[in-house]
């Protein structure tokens, strides 16, 4: 079976499992786990950020983010479109007690100035004043979609002369970084504070950073044991995490695959698929004259695995367990389908 | 002065006051203010609902029924320039810790049954699911437009058909049921509960209802308290309530008034004044030249208010204090402005 | 009947609504309602506060106060028996977050400087830091009892020591004062701020006052609208509110009665009641083979209501609409009882 | 240098770490991760309940618990030096919004079923209405003391006849079993649900265990996910979990080191050990005229990690990396201190 549902599926590698086996531990929650120690600081450096915190999921990292960027009583700006809006069961409204306010960022997911600027709310008798602006790159729904270093950095500016934080959903932000060539430390230098996924296209098997200034990483640290994410001796998770960090040299690999898989599929009748950005391939199935549903289950009986994504759209998803030849059979495999 | 910043100016009659003074009165929270009993049966009535309870707020009384009638961890589904959402500090968060997902209503902030489907989100693993469907008539922002009966009862049979509840911000629903010339129980059939405001184009001193099925109310009425709105005597204000609600028969005086006004502004050169449905006008006064605030800082020195509605936006309103010769004094006033 | 129930059950008198009848008023929501902003005047000064606000009852006070108070994710320190912790649907915890962490405050609900610095937790990873101490004068559960000024100021001492701030339960402060002789002002001075209630043995028909520091009461407005407190022409009610507050100066009538309705019951044979501090009687029906239940029943019959204050405890209390001779006439009734 | 702070500082055996690196993995928030469903399965039976859920930590666990086990509004009955209440961050209020009310669970933590009755809260217009009682074994901050299975049964009952669910905080509920010479699913088949952690004595490097009936594990799955607890390849920390649920079987050497621990230390002049009934030995240094910082300073100077649980009391914790020698040591090492 070639699972192309997500990138979250990617099981350990052996070199991970090894690593997961000889890890250096302690109680984290002491602070004393030398393998999260070490995990923190790389990941720190690799976004460019002062500090970082291992949590164990991306959705916790943002959650966290939100509540620590925000006071009560406050707005934040996200993307209609966004995971933190769609995918997190309401934590913005559920941990933080904010009000979402959402705008269409397009193509690519991000607002423009004027956007960030006509979301704004500003504090009085009876508005709540905006307290953050989230971003997301890439950005998952659009389709992995990286936004360019410009654009971002124009968003981020906007928020910040209007004293808005600005925090970054990255669960995929070096497929961003990989996709745009340019180092995630200088992409995110506009931002406060950024989480990504050590466990999607890295390849490692479990959790997600959240990083920005000293400041926001103590706070973060006693939200993240509010939320009961303090973990103790997860240097065992963290040393395969570690390895996992190094796997975003390689993400250009998932890209080029992704974009093989679009172009051939692109080439079947009855298919369309944009070029990707990254190791995201959004299909439209409705020329084909079969849902997305459908589809997927035809393509499951042929061997591969996609995720629904509308109710004529498909999402695959190249990534670490997926090489150039099974690219080529998951081709084949929709060749049979339709 | 001619005060058309809102109806919310409109100060008690002299009837009013004489109902206050010999208002029969007892503890409310004991439920042994007769005054209030017989407002809450009368407001029940006039919207055809169950039952009632008498709120110091409209915003309160929006609040708790969001309340009452979601759980925690669910969306609110709302119009994009809704009171609930942009006046109320963000009360859905706050209260009810609710994902608000908003829906943009076009010229006359109703939703089509398309939009409530579009709007809805199924409950799963990563979704909050959508708990409630709020609609607003008249809606303030678009400028008191009446949302036709059948629209409405389209809107609210697509949130039923999905299990939905339809809370009716009715601040204003009398004045829509006159524009519509419908009776508002008839309006507000469809509908789960609704709020309205006796303090507005009613011309009570203080106070809103909360109407719906006798087990809402019953809820309702704790969730008043934990809101610190449940008052003692509160007949003093209740007894000019029950007066104010014979108001609603007269709202077509405030309707031709602001017709009338919107029509003498629009004869203005520059200055457009949108038809009204009921008793709000809105005037832009971008080919004047001027901005709403120096428009409006011009009508002050000329003797009348209005209130800031956009950049380029005024609003005006017409209520139980402004008769004719005030409007014709008004459009003298502004034609010396401009 | 002679309803001593409670001193909420007071009825307006004559001149108090006439002031209605008479109120100037105008829009509270824009500060523009003369008769509530000299009430919000009158009501800072008589408790030597900075400023004021007018809010629809004692609940909403203290809920706005420990949400002003406190930042989320903190404990707020109240008395195992205060009107804050039992009686308000839980709000703390609904509206602001905070966990409560109880003291017992012995005859007089008052914690020893002791007991304050016990209870007091100091923020750090697994603790949540306490930011609020909550007093109550006079102590409704334990018998009306005036908590006298030199252990109250010790109490707050003890807190600000320790960085807290202080809000003050005073719905009957100025039976507190009375009882004790000092300056409602004075007995004040050491605490942050107070609610107090109109609508007790002061008087009025309905309302509360908040009051505190300039900063407080600004952040206080904002929250009152957040909890919908916000009502319009609101001088209807707080005209009577400013002759209310002229009542504090009578409460020694009422503590008087009190004192004798407590003697004659004593006198009584198996019934025991404490001498009161001040207009709070609880009377023990135990000796006399009675529940409260099945006392206070037999009461009604002749013609007296009390309230149920535990299972063989009843509550009497004297307020503005009961005189000497409902006293006497209450005590003959419930010797009638026995 | 002998860690005698907790048995969370555990660190995984070769076993695990052999299991860790052969885990057989999927992505368990798609319910396909082998291993930890096979722990899941593994652990319900363990406990004796339908069903149960891998949780990142035992605070996530109870934070759970406590909101899928009620409605907003409601008040938890939990001891006064409870780890719910004491070290979880004031996550009842934060997560759930519930008020607590403690009672003082005397030498063992558990209350008796008066205590459950007198804590009870009947839901009315004032009062929040009793949603959960917390109960937890053993009792960490009584000193690791086992509740005995009647006792623990009677206040599981006498909930259960008010309609109350009970949730066990079991972070160390082996050890109570152990202690107590039963089995754990007998001990717990009176409540509703358990927490215990794989990390503690058991000796998992990650994770707890939430268990309770289907339809309680399946709403605690959403929640974890909204906590930001849903892991991806869990598997890697599941499977040495599943090894560590096996160390429920040798918890009595850990209790018999704690008794020989006790017994050597109160042997010691002005040292004050009660003889513990599992693996936490509380210390009162009192006698020796240290405190227990001053104490634990001079420990560590020879080699000794304790914690602070008191001015004057010192916790050793023995557990699964501390065998006799250790503890033989540890006493040498505290007769030089004193």
């Amino acid at each position: 079976m070639i699972d192309l549902r997500s990138d979250t599926v990617t099981t350990p590698s052996d070199a991970m499992r090894a690593a997961a086996a000889d890890a250096d531990v302690g109680d984290d929650v002491y602070g004393e786990d030398p393998s999260v120690n070490e995990l923190e600081r790389a990941a720190a450096d690799a976004v460019g950020m002062e500090a970082a915190l291992y949590v164990p999921s991306g959705t916790m990292g943002n959650q966290i983010a939100a509540r620590v960027h925000t006071e009560r009583g406050q707005e934040a700006l996200v993307e209609r479109e966004s995971h933190v809006y769609k995918w997190e069961l309401g934590g913005f409204a559920q941990h933080a007690e904010l009000q979402v306010r959402t705008f269409d960022g397009g193509a690519n997911g991000c607002p423009t100035p004027e956007q960030v600027r006509d979301g704004y709310v500003e504090e009085d008798l009876h508005r709540p004043g905006t307290g953050l602006l989230c971003l997301e790159n890439t950005h998952n729904s659009k389709g992995g979609v990286a936004v360019p270093a410009d654009e971002f950095a124009a968003a981020a500016e906007a928020a910040h002369d209007l004293g808005l934080p600005v925090h970054v959903d990255g669960a995929r932000v070096f497929n961003a970084a990989t996709s745009l060539g340019v180092d995630a430390s200088d992409l995110l230098a506009p931002v406060d504070s950024v989480m990504f996924c050590l466990s999607k296209g890295l390849g490692a098997p479990v959790g997600s950073i959240l990083a920005g200034s000293e400041a926001f990483v103590e706070d973060a640290r006693r939200v993240r044991k509010l939320f009961g994410g303090g973990m103790r001796q997860a240097g065992m998770i963290a040393a395969p995490g570690l390895l996992a960090l190094e796997n975003r040299h390689r993400l250009d690999e998932d890209h080029e695959n992704a974009r093989r898989l679009a172009a051939d599929l692109n080439a079947l009748p009855d298919l369309a698929a944009a070029e990707p950005d990254s190791n995201i391939v959004l299909v439209d199935t409705s020329d084909a004259g079969m849902t997305a549903e459908s589809f997927l289950a035809a393509c499951e009986d042929e061997g591969v695995l996609g995720s629904e994504f509308g109710d004529y759209t498909v999402r695959f998803c190249t990534h670490l367990d997926v090489d150039g030849g099974d690219v080529a059979d998951a081709v084949a495999a929709v060749e049979r389908v339709l």
